[in-house]
């Protein structure tokens, strides 16, 4: 099954969807030409170096052997590859040997390579993470000394935080560094779930580490970040000894075999402080926001490699009779259930694409915008969508995957088909870089009172907006996308309004309907790039420009999605501000415990 | 992790969803005390003898080896306890060794039985099949031949259907049985996906085997039922030669590895017809009903299992503050958001359970009503049921199975802690035995019909009563439990009679918004059934009966799924009425392909 890269489809989400036209002033190299080019490229690289690998990554996986992380079949060199090609430095500083593109661009070729192999995709995404951190946080030394060769892509970075005590709380750590009485610290703990912790696809591996340091306080204050290299780095940047530090084991996951998932021990293994001390939660915070939005969008990802595989084999796989042409043997394709389902599985997708490449032009806005202003509002956009970017794509990571094992009838049930390695795949992705659970919290507890509420209010009217545009348009095609997409919107506006007084006096009450929440406010906001689309795809047609069929197609996307999808978010309110009540007086015992 | 069976659940679920006291006159023998001990007596089973086998059947899986089958570690002997326990042989005819008690106890039976170890209830399940077959079908020498020892335990049975080109679509099987001049048939041909279509756990396999024979008209009129044995049987009933049949391979899959799926090669096998020269697709169907059915209460099974373990670890694990107690490390479940994703699963679970049960009741009462009136009503309601029981079920098996990884959090994904397992064992039941999209498409395409509409009629006729009953007992505690099953009806109603219209003039239409039907049908039909346990648990409390607690949680239950499930129904019917002018437009090229 080979993977065709959806570059038209994500230039038409960035510019569309997202707004990608926003990032001229301050991205003057990246004009249509380049984003076209640029996405093409990676969807080649994708295509015929990273999917072609993906099964063996599956079948054969990362081994530990004495001690040491031997990478899949094949990844090392595909790596090489993909850093020798620049990828690993797309929307890099300059300074530091990047390119200095976009990070919206980034996401959209990163989707691509998340779709071709999702586990080597987290080898760079990682990278990216430690790239964001030292960025932002390290000393000019240490930035000297270590972007350059994290961007270039000849070493490679991590994220330490969990513990076995410590995934979502990570106040709990234990990870301890003492200063080692020669300036550094020496670091001595337990990590565990550190993806690509070990392996043997680059000369160097970054690991940042979150510990807890001697008479520090209790709770986050008393963690920082540090910085500890798998091999120890000569102030000239050469390579000396092999630090204190290895992979303990590797877990036996259900998906992403290819992805080493290595428990981290740190035996006194020698380390920098990065940043400040006692904030290192808050700069690993600065690399979560990006690695979100990255995870985010490897829902998208997933769920398109999935649609592909279901749409092909629809189109191959021949039973029973068609309703609409009467021919027996006819294509799964030609039953209209089948093409409905792979229908609502495309716009799912489109809507969630949509989404995260939202977020990611935000980002760019809100580093790269004219002014304060602009800047300002951006940052509240990418706070707000981020947990809808990270919660609501990983949720349709899962579904679509699992339509498409569907689709597949028995042979989806069988590892050689491949769809059901996607099904597995998929399933971490609404798991780490904080479960679902947790955005769904954070976006109730935290993003909606961001700006004192500017931040969903903006939200609100950006898409109060675009309900009068396709009013003004008025394109009989759009169906009933506007009203649809109208009382949608005002059941949100009214459960946020529910959940922002009852946060203030019951917070239980606005927790326990927060992943309700999460979704109803996804399902609009997906409703809403589909919408943003239309209204480009309308404009095209009226103006008899570009290829009216696939045009076409995102105007029926968005219609199928208006009737299935947003149709119901009323009814989904009541489950938002249903209230805590009958939890609070259920104990265990009385639901069977 | 053990398996608690949830007896005590299931006894309510028969009792006061399913209507179990319906079957007193015809089940004199299947008093309550006899429900309780079979199910006590079967839930230690599976507790005791099959849940601990579940890990080690899914890790070393059966295994082909020089031309035979192994069962995974354990397997046998446990085969072994199960046929001695009678497990077998519940409402098998006790004209063949039977103890003639109903169906919808041993469907409460087997849902354990699933639950405990889904792979191992497969081989027990098939067996029931082949006998429901052979008792309707078979000459009273087959009868006489085969039926006790399949009823004891002592030979298990099988079901060869699919082929490489012929899944869903049996009229295109090309399988070929050909006079022996013996009096007898030889059978020529490839079977695939057989479930435990070779085993060492049995002395003698019983084969039922689609084929076609010579001469034969095309399609499903040319297809005809046989019975090879695995050993030829002397008319003594003592086993001969081996027969020319064989396992020729086994699936890789991604669940249930602990039951061998085969691929099974005919070679000249020595076969005897069942029934009908040509009736053969119309005697599996007598045992499709009863097959779909027990794959419906695995989506139970496995949900209950997923549940169960979910609960467990969230009263184990600790991980941030409480938003209800504020204590610090909080168990997950004193966390609002899993609290209420702890109770959706287990409101969901029992509507599940309700649906199965319901239909399991009706199949009783199809073949023991006291009038034909009854059995006909009865036979209806069955028919009907069925293809939700199956679906709807199913579908809330891997939706429950994957909320069960998410509440695990990073442990979940890791394969150790058994939540993934569930994950991956679920994902057959919405495939095997019709998919869920076939499902949908009997559901519309056919059950709809039934007496003229007197099916669904009746159906509705019956839920319109239980709202009525809601609304006389009046009690506070139902919440808003009758309007929303009234609101949710209503839709249901609607979306019905627009089908009804549709499907006369307009199949693709009607057929597009089939799985979206199912969905909407199944979600109300689960909401009666809670319904019909509150209305129980609110009489129990009034007049001082029972647990308190535990009753108050289905009242509770109620109310969270009135709030959630029953709220979006009438979101639904817009995607049931949608059309498929959309999709009649599109083609796979606009689609990407």
């Amino acid at each position: 099954m080979t993977f065709r890269a959806p570059v038209r489809d994500i230039a038409f989400s960035l510019r569309h969807a997202a707004g990608f036209e926003r990032l001229a002033g301050a991205f003057p190299d990246a004009d249509s030409d380049t984003v076209e080019a640029v996405l093409e490229g990676a969807g080649a690289l994708a295509g015929d170096i990273l999917a072609p690998l993906n099964r063996q990554g599956d079948l054969v996986g990362a081994t530990l052997e004495n001690g040491v992380v031997r990478a899949a079949p094949g990844f090392g060199q595909a790596y090489r590859q993909f850093a020798e090609g620049g990828w690993n430095s797309l929307a890099a500083d300059p300074d530091h040997g990047g390119q200095g593109l976009p990070k919206s661009l980034e996401i959209g070729v990163f989707e691509m390579v998340h779709a071709a192999n999702m586990a080597f995709g987290l080898c760079p995404m990682l990278t990216l993470g430690a790239i964001e951190a030292l960025a932002h946080h390290g000393s000019d030394h240490q930035r000297a000394l270590y972007l350059p060769r994290l961007v270039s892509g000849e070493w490679t970075g991590t994220m330490n935080l969990t513990e076995p005590q410590s995934g979502s709380d990570l106040g709990t750590i234990t990870t301890l560094a003492t200063p080692d009485g020669d300036g550094g610290w020496s670091i001595t703990g337990q990590k565990i779930y550190i993806t690509w912790g070990d392996h043997d696809v680059a000369d160097n591996i970054v690991h940042l580490v979150l510990a807890r340091t001697p008479d520090a306080p209790p709770g986050v204050k008393g963690i920082s970040l540090f910085l500890a290299p798998k091999v120890l780095v000569e102030a000239d940047g050469t390579l000396g000894a092999a630090n204190a530090l290895r992979a303990g084991g590797l877990e036996h996951k259900l998906g992403i075999h290819g992805s080493p998932t290595c428990v981290m021990l740190f035996e006194g293994a020698k380390a920098e402080l990065v940043g400040q001390l006692g904030s290192g939660l808050a700069h690993m915070f600065t690399m979560m926001n990006a690695a979100r939005l990255q995870v985010g969008t490897q829902g998208v990802a997933i769920a398109e490699r999935a649609y592909q595989q279901a749409l092909a084999f629809s189109l191959e796989r021949r039973q029973g009779r068609s309703a609409w042409t009467g021919e027996a043997s006819a294509r799964l394709f030609d039953h209209p259930d089948v093409r409905r389902t792979l229908m609502l599985m495309k716009a799912r997708i489109e809507a969630a694409r949509g989404i995260c490449l939202s977020t990611a032009v935000a980002a760019d806005l809100a580093s790269h915008g004219a002014t304060e202003a602009d800047r300002s509002a951006a940052r509240l956009r990418e706070e707000l969508l981020t947990p809808i970017a990270k919660a609501w794509s990983t949720d349709i990571g899962v579904e679509v995957a699992s339509q498409g094992v569907q689709i597949h009838g028995g042979m989806g049930f069988i590892e050689e088909t491949g769809a059901a390695q996607h099904y597995r795949d998929a399933r971490i992705a609404p798991i780490y870089e904080g479960t679902n659970g947790i955005q769904a919290i954070d976006l109730v507890g935290r993003k909606l009172s961001l700006g004192e509420g500017q931040a969903i209010g903006d939200l609100m009217d950006d898409m109060r907006d675009t309900i009068d545009a396709l009013n003004a348009a008025g394109d009989p095609a759009f169906g009933t996308l506007a009203r649809r997409l109208e009382t949608a919107l005002d059941a949100a506006s009214a459960a946020t309004a529910w959940l922002i007084e009852r946060r203030a006096r019951a917070m239980p009450d606005a927790l326990s309907g927060a992943t309700a929440y999460l979704k109803l406010l996804g399902d609009v906001v997906g409703g809403w790039m589909l919408a943003k689309g239309a209204l480009a795809a309308s404009a095209a047609i009226a103006a008899g420009e570009g290829d009216a069929g696939w045009l076409g197609t995102k105007l029926a996307l968005a219609r199928i999605y208006a009737e299935t999808v947003l149709a119901q978010v009323p009814g989904q309110a009541a489950g938002v501000t249903l209230g805590a009540a009958d939890l609070a007086a259920t104990t265990p015992e009385m639901l069977g415990a």
